[in-house]
């Protein structure tokens, strides 16, 4: 079965669309976590964000600033929002093309995300770092 | 009190830096959610999202997929990833200078985001494009 953003995208499939230019589409989650929760995706299709060209990636934060500031001078109730993209099933990522949540959030929404944290040692944060800079360095 | 993620960027505070470019920081952060947890910052401060030029706001997320690919060709143990910016205080924003948080996430590792959603109705999404639209209009 073809991927449903990809439909959306084609117009396949009808869907409520706040936003589209030659790069990224925008439109409401039918599904939302608050009123107002909107779905920001890359035409092209690719599951994990690694997998986008660079200019795709940029133009979708930049849509993604765009619509949020949209939604907080709308009528939605809307103290704050979160921005979220969760990349890869381990990360809680439903459908397998890349998508960034903006989900409207106000005091006492009872949202939250359960984790917990503890302060890292300075020798682990400088081993890590290190490994990153390489990979950071041998990709670019 | 100077805002603390700016005194990372002038260097007056000490960090873990694993990019830097004209516009954007990143480092580890140093109470991480999982090893590996790194945080993608603008140099100019802004509480909000919607207060970076839109050059930041794109610099900011290109500069998270390329992080956040290195993590995972890194150690770093890592399936995938949540890539999150809490945009203001009731949406768990804890520092008020805008960042977004690369997680990497593994199987069974006990973090999630807690919320319920249901089936919006058709007018109610119509209703809320339609507002969410005249306000993009409006402003750009």
């Amino acid at each position: 079965m073809a991927c449903i953003f990809c439909q959306i995208i084609e117009g396949k499939i009808p869907s409520h669309k706040v936003y589209e230019d030659d790069l990224v589409m925008a439109f409401m989650d039918a599904y939302p976590i608050n009123p107002g929760h909107v779905l920001v995706v890359p035409k092209q299709h690719s599951e994990l964000v690694s997998g986008l060209p660079a200019e795709t990636a940029g133009r979708l934060f930049q849509v993604a600033q765009t619509v949020e500031t949209a939604i907080r001078a709308s009528g939605v109730r809307c103290d704050a929002s979160n921005l979220v993209l969760n990349n890869g099933q381990a990360a809680g990522q439903e459908i397998p093309h890349a998508h960034l949540h903006i989900i409207p959030r106000h005091r006492g929404d009872g949202i939250r995300f359960q984790f917990q944290q503890k302060k890292a040692g300075r020798e682990e944060l400088d081993s890590i770092a290190l490994e990153i800079i390489e990979k950071i360095i041998s990709t670019n």
